[in-house]
């Protein structure tokens, strides 16, 4: 079974807005074993036109997202209808729909939303429980439409509670579903990965093995269409890689903690300088996190780190703030006010200012403090790119957190992996999550 | 000038990593008068050729991501070459260079880079400062592609520091510029802005407008050929939206409130709960941000707002951590203990849970405090989902420390165009943005 996907929108190839649809709606229907063969992102106006003529030769489902709003600029509903023949008719009852939605919010609605009435003739109606623009899912003989409306908000209910279950019941007979795990890896490189396991997964049967490094991680991912093979499989890289492998289930590094410290009943705590504010914002991102996170500080300025954590002002004068000291007593000040268990500290030169040769850009400090134990700092030398930097600090800050609260024992052993070879970091964008 | 885009890697289909790319180079070409036609994403594998072999047909320009690593996945050179009929020849002073790296980092280098090392006859290699992979461009008699690696970090300085450069002067007589300008505001709906503005805008002479609606604000986007009618189209609406604007440079929330507060000379402080840090982490995001902002507390639990903030714990007790009083008493605390000149704080149900008939989640309380100034609170109903709750409510703080920073005069003033019409939130979805 071929899939299409056709986003709309010129902000998208202009560089206004980044298209995160392909990633989930990749995600999604890999889950029913099928995949997007092609992605096509396309301007506003007659192309998007000449793409639903060339996916609708070949294809048997299309997934479309964008351009069902209300503003002049939305056209995907008039291209879906002409490329498949069908009139589009007005429905009374949605604009009724639409216009309670804004009586409840105690908007005025315009003349402009009409637009949104108007479905190709025997189109199923997807109703939009967060906006206005209903989804419409159309058909010939060979090929299903599902058009979607472009903010994530709304395209994600609509997606998974009313045209999943639909294409679900359509296709039933044709679909084969795959497994899919992928392995989250810290602290060792992308071709050391797959020098350590690829040939023996690959003797275990028939597998699909794909790597991408990101900043702060590289993730394993093993598709295989036989369960007990990919069991089999990551067992093996588990074996292997040990450690370095901060999960292999569907979660961010924040979540794995987060689990770990509801499980364990622990309570963490963060003192940060370079990171700003990120390592608590990604811990508290997490829902339920408040049973675990109480306190955080963001100590950006150096007489912010002595008023608040109690770090002494002759060791910032000695040692300065991105030091083994000030990253041990920013840590031990955290534990101290906060009573969690464990605290971890940032302190780091971020860039493009402030670095120096002793010092230079990307170096960053880590300080992980626990309750009834001695604390520790920890060195590295990160991204001089602001950016990667920042989110690399927030995963090694974590991963620190997630290795203190004891899955593995001992947060600063190194992986075995890390001595026999390792390429210098390379990166994929990371995820872009929500929620 | 016909420019299309190739993105490959199954890991962009199946939903691991998101696609940035395109609105990088989107945003990058447009500033050259040129467009990205049509963006496609392939897995890898055969289709990579496939979708060179049809763009070859079509384009001008070509501009592929990705595929170029040591991996046995990462075959775009190997296409390229063989779509534009080329030999790929052995350049041991690629290998060299790469070997170099490696030692540089005390890395050992394994067998798999060697492939990074080939480039197709005639081809221009393109120097990686921050990876091994080289970039290529290689033309025949109609199309140029420029194939580039894909880690955005490799990526981007080689583009801006060597494909642009080459591409102008390839390019120079065909190469038509256009002005774009994106106004960016907040506190107002997608078609209240399009109803106060476009007739108006339409009126002046051949202008494309485009909107996007994402969590926490509507974007609003002029692009026009001849600048002084955009200078124009800019002072329309910046009459007639006022204060909702927050900026019509290409700059972030952050960016402005940094760049004012740096402008102003005054300091910030964020007294968190709900946002977890991610206020103070999207100002300290902001290069220099260190000379504005100093001291940011994450005071998730009711005991640390009383510990950190003096927020008195039968306040919090009567009114319940996320009021009004509560919200006030956080920011008074925040710039007391700070001594910044303006401090906001940020109190709220984030859900899933925690939510009530009277404090339902989406529910959040802002308090401002300015130093010799009374500290004032204001409240909104923002999502229920957690991660564009957490989104708008940083971007709400944000524009209070802007409005405090008092470019605009009064930060509580509402605009003229909420009064009028306002649809209910639409979302696309945030920019990505890094460094």
């Amino acid at each position: 079974m071929r899939v299409e996907l056709i986003n709309t929108g010129t902000e998208l190839l202009i560089g206004q807005v980044v298209n995160t649809h392909v990633a989930y709606l990749g995600q999604s229907l890999l889950g029913l074993g099928l995949r997007i063969e092609r992605a096509v992102t396309v301007p506003d106006g007659l192309a998007i036109a000449e793409a639903f003529e060339e996916s609708l030769s070949r294809a048997d489902l299309i997934v479309v997202t964008g351009g069902l709003g209300p503003t002049s600029d939305d056209v995907t509903r008039e291209a879906a209808a002409e490329a498949f023949g069908l009139e589009l008719i007005f429905h009374p009852e949605i604009l009724e729909g639409i216009a309670a939605k804004f009586a409840a919010r105690k908007f005025q609605m315009n003349e402009l939303q009409r637009q949104q009435a108007m479905v190709p003739r025997g189109g199923v109606v997807l109703a939009n429980n967060f906006g206005t623009a209903p989804g419409l899912i159309i058909q010939n003989d060979k090929t299903v439409a599902v058009l979607l409306p472009g903010p994530p908000g709304e395209l994600k209910p609509m997606w998974e509670q009313q045209a999943l279950p639909w294409l679900r019941d359509r296709f039933a007979d044709r679909l084969r579903p795959v497994h899919e795990r992928t392995l989250r890896l810290l602290g060792v490189g992308e071709t050391a990965v797959q020098l350590a396991v690829e040939k023996e997964l690959l003797a275990l049967g028939p597998l699909e093995i794909g790597y991408c490094a990101r900043p702060g991680e590289v993730d394993l991912r093993l598709i295989a269409a036989d369960r007990s093979l990919l069991d089999r499989a990551v067992t093996l890289v588990r074996g292997a890689l040990g450690d370095s492998i901060y999960t292999d289930a569907p979660e961010t590094m924040e979540e794995a903690v987060v689990r770990l410290a509801r499980a364990a009943g622990m309570t963490i705590a963060t003192a940060e300088s370079c990171t700003g504010g990120l390592v608590a914002g990604r811990i508290t991102n997490v829902p339920g996190s408040s049973a675990v996170f109480r306190y955080g500080w963001v100590t950006y300025a150096n007489e912010a780190k002595t008023a608040e954590l109690g770090v002494p002002a002759d060791m910032l004068a000695t040692h300065g703030a991105v030091s083994e000291e000030t990253a041990r007593a920013m840590a031990e000040g955290a534990l101290r006010a906060s009573g969690a268990d464990v605290a971890v500290s940032v302190t780091g030169i971020a860039g493009p200012e402030g670095g120096s040769t002793e010092k230079p850009v990307g170096l960053v400090w880590f300080g992980v403090a626990r309750r009834n134990g001695e604390a520790t700092a920890l060195q590295r030398n990160l991204s001089q790119t602001r950016g990667p930097f920042r989110m690399m600090a927030t995963q090694v800050a974590l991963d620190l957190v997630r290795r203190a609260l004891g899955e593995f024992g001992g947060w600063d052993g190194e992986s075995s992996v890390r001595k026999r070879a390792m390429s210098p970091p390379r990166g994929c964008e990371p995820c872009v999550r929500d929620g």
